[in-house]
């Protein structure tokens, strides 16, 4: 029977006190008449909660930051990630323990370096091992998805998927993996009914149901509904702090704009000499062993670096409002140590140097010679733009070149920001912001027209933090790396932490694992100095924090707090962010107002 | 003929005015009275210029402040290290970067066991290595020159070389090195022009032009003079800051003691275990696959350590003043990652197999799983003394054990200090230090007797100097480890940096070497920072530096404004920090008089 008017009209009156949906004890009299008996917050899938809060401001019952309040920007991602067509027939390869939710098609790859090259190829990979340790890490954050066939629940896969948000499924003791040394693309994943699944072939992980699946089985993520949408809309409203995404490619890209971000705010460039057929030109361009074959190579990199940008500057145009300046997208220029992009194994090393008509001893000795005790503390980052001018001139031309063209195909110019990886001196930004200056005045009296464009760092070793009132006035932002600038304020590599972080964090020595929780103590006070050294030198300046700490909430309401005007964060972590910022900005309002009453 | 008395007078007077041994012409008239025409300071070598200051304060013509003002402290140095005989005819073998200064001559060994074994023959040893390793060390403390082919000034063979104030030469990249496995009596040293050096020929490292020289060149070293004495004890009357040694082995300690410190501001005790004899007991631990395997083996090193200690304690007493205090010995617990330990190559993986009856497979696969993408950033320093509490605590009880063992033979109780490396977290040296307290009541109680001992920790991330203020108050001092603070802030690890560097200096893109000098912007500002917030929370913190830098005049300088206690240097240069000192104290003493006068 539906409860009288009387009672219904208690039961808002209730919720709008409370300002929550609540699950409401009502008692009835003989008359009809309601009281009030007890009530409690209703538990609510966020789905249904972002319905009863909508719902709950169309009735006036609750104000729109109450409603903003009420959702856990964490859950938000549930809505977003992709799920397993329900209608699909599941071919179960393997069943184990269900370590880490969510669902993920691929590529099996059977080793750490497989699945590398297969996300730098631009492929999704599922990474199979018999079991992972710390070696297999950066293979498991290329990867979509991870299976084992040992281990339970607090396993390294378990808890490092955990950790990356990827989904995972471990013990499939059943299963076996045939893996011949050195020739990873000839062995397979072999199911309990005598299947082998070879290397390459397509495969989906239920991260939730604990099962690996033939085929790709994936629908795309459930598109954001009506009430996600006035949500999100009432966030962007209210929030101050803009986000943008981490996007290297049109794919990734395509993603940002439909989820919603103000612009891309780290588009790395490595990912895009990757792909096979650039691959052997960028290898080529290391071998060289001149000036002019290095810049011969780079020659017929530049078209397709042109191609490159071309296509998410025009991608990015379509995101903007149609009136107004396009949105803001920061490139990255090359970062990774030149060894990342050399073939590690013999027989890689031996089809390199046949392709390259060199001798195979001089690719290995080359290889050898570009090989370094600690890669995160070597030759990367603008180290490399200094001591090869013309690769980081060559991306400089590519990307003016591109937004020229970009400009004429869409009549507004797009809006660069020429971004530095890893400075560390005044001098390095010095130098480098003058030849890119000239080589934007080159392609200006090529085309006769005019570039607009930024130039600014990324702020990830502690020195730079520290140099910020002398670095301030000669960029246009400051973009925080907070992974490297994590490993580095702690001298602790992400790659290496695995089982380390695990004993620290279970152990309480670390509170938190401060690569998935941004230490405010020791990073957060290091941010600060940065930011209130920067901005006191530099007023205009524009300040983000790009590493993968950019949606968690407890970042968030750092940034907002410490003044940041943006963060970027991956594409389908950007609602979370905006949700976030949202709440930060309620939350520093609310603040200020308990603050002024108080005086 | 002799100048009139009157001539002499005016000149003696003019030096007293210009407080500085001059070149003085003089015109005398008819009748022998001086009159002064010119002067300009006198170009002395630093042995006269000690004489000449000397003479001057004599006089009463000079301040002992001048006089000390009137040495350069690297100059010193020459002083205390032998020298190539300037008639000697200099046949180049091979040229590359000065990494060490000093010349030596000895018998050319191409491994670090031939250089032992050169070594224990009596006669000096040159190794020459394409590049060094930990491996090596042991060759290397046995050597008296090392030469590589391969590194900068801030390679591993440039940096222990330094340590151990051993003449060296690195990066001599035209030369090569021809090695047999496994019979390094057969191989060579082949010269840019083919000449081809046979191990056991006599060549002579010049460590202070970069090169190497056929045949035996040197004259001995120069004794200290009593000129070099005189100043010397000025400059310890003036100087507030104490110069202590970085020194792990009784010889170090001795060279220290002679040459005069006020204790070891760093003893490392890795190095204790890369003899022979322990090295193997040391990875029979590290491949123990149970913690009781390992508690046995650390029980049979343990009376080896023990053994270091009390030979250390023992020498630092003798070197103390008869009354008061000993000495504070500063000892560091177990710093690098363990895979150092272990043989690198095919068959020293299968000896070791072989001398602990364990599989080869089983050895390589441990090797492999210890083996780490950024070792710099790993699992070492305390972090090892978390995941494997019976190291330290075998080290601490080894230490306890030894300070009252010294304390039973020399009548007083030494005085220890141990040091936490690699601390990023408040919570790691609490965890540490109860263990240790609790070690040594352990002992206490065995034994029925107190220890005396201090902990503190080694400042090297940029964390520990950022959380300073919750760290200094359970420390009794703090230690800034230069070289890895520098690493970290710059996010450049010291190994790689070789080429880097040199490019970076030559185009000026650093103003120096930040491993050679200070960076007093960066570094520094953290430094800085450090000590006011550890201060500020404990002021009785005892403050020193014990990287590389300790000796060098501008970084001692620095220490000395920042209010640090102490600094500490290899033996070899600790006088030149402790005229350095001096030299700060004068220094700050007359800008203080220069603004109290101001006023």
């Amino acid at each position: 029977a539906t409860p009288p008017d009387a009672a219904l009209a208690l039961a808002a009156r209730a919720e709008a006190v409370l300002q929550r949906p609540l699950e409401i004890d009502l008692a009835l009299d003989g008359a009809g008449a309601p009281s009030l008996i007890g009530a409690r917050p209703l538990r609510l899938s966020t789905r249904a909660l972002m319905r009863a809060a909508a719902r709950m401001v169309a009735d006036g019952g609750l104000t729109r930051d109450a409603a903003l309040m009420m959702i856990e920007p964490q859950a938000v991602e549930e809505l977003l990630h992709p799920s397993i067509d329900p209608d699909a027939e599941r071919d179960v390869l393997a069943s184990g323990v269900p370590a880490s939710p969510g669902a993920a098609a691929g590529r099996l790859c059977l080793t750490a370096e497989a699945a590398e090259d297969c996300a730098r190829s631009g492929e999704p990979a599922i990474l199979a091992r018999f079991e992972t340790s710390p070696e297999d890490v950066h293979g498991m954050h290329a990867a979509a998805g991870v299976l084992t066939l040992r281990g339970g629940l607090t396993s390294h896969a378990a808890v490092v998927a955990r950790g990356l948000g990827v989904p995972c499924v471990v013990g499939a003791t059943e299963a076996r993996i045939e893996l011949i040394d050195g020739a990873p693309e000839e062995g397979a994943l072999v199911t309990p009914d005598g299947r082998r699944i070879a290397p390459g072939d397509w495969i989906t992980l239920d991260g939730s149901a604990g099962e690996a699946l033939a085929g790709a089985l994936l629908t795309r993520s459930a598109p954001p509904s009506g009430d996600f949408a006035t949500l999100m809309g009432w966030a962007d409203a209210r929030r101050r702090l803009r986000v943008r995404a981490n996007a290297d490619t049109p794919g990734e890209l395509a993603t940002a704009v439909r989820l919603g971000v103000d612009g891309v705010g780290l588009c790395r460039t490595e990912h895009m000499f990757f792909d096979p057929e650039r691959i052997t030109a960028m290898r080529e361009m290391i071998l060289a062993d001149s000036l002019d074959a290095r810049r011969a190579v780079l020659e017929r990199l530049l078209p397709m670096q042109r191609g490159d940008f071309l296509q998410i500057f025009e991608i990015m145009d379509g995101a903007g409002p149609p009136d107004g300046d396009a949105p803001p997208v920061t490139i990255r220029l090359l970062d990774p140590p030149l060894h990342e992009f050399l073939p590690q194994e013999a027989a890689g090393v031996a089809a390199l140097a046949d392709a390259l008509g060199q001798p195979v001893e001089s690719v290995r000795k080359r290889a050898r010679e570009l090989r370094e005790f600690n890669p995160m503390l070597g030759k990367r980052g603008c180290r490399l733009g200094i001591a090869y001018p013309e690769i980081y001139e060559m991306q400089a031309r590519a990307i003016f070149e591109a937004a020229l063209d970009a400009e004429a195909r869409t009549g507004r110019p797009p809006h660069p920001e020429i971004m530095i990886p890893l400075v560390s001196a005044v001098s390095e930004l010095q130098l480098l912001e003058g030849r890119i200056a000239a080589v934007a005045k080159a392609v200006e009296a090529e085309r006769g027209a005019r570039v607009e464009y930024g130039v600014g760092i990324m702020v990830e070793t502690p020195r730079a933090a520290l140099l910020a009132d002398q670095l301030a006035p000669l960029s246009t932002f400051f973009s925080f790396g907070t992974n490297d600038l994590t490993q580095m304020t702690y001298g602790l590599s992400r790659d290496d932490a695995g089982k380390l972080m695990r004993d620290y964090v279970e152990a309480e020595v670390f509170e938190a694992d401060p690569f998935q929780t941004l230490d405010r103590e020791g990073v957060g006070a290091l941010i600060q100095l940065g930011v209130e050294r920067g901005r006191a030198h530099n007023p205009r300046l524009d300040i983000g924090l790009c590493g993968e700490h950019g949606a968690s909430p407890s970042t968030v309401a750092f940034c907002a707090e410490a003044g940041f005007d943006y963060v970027s964060c991956s594409p389908y972590r950007a609602p979370i962010a905006r949700l976030a910022a949202a709440q930060a900005a309620i939350a520093m309002d609310r603040a200020a107002a308990a603050d002024a009453a108080d005086e």
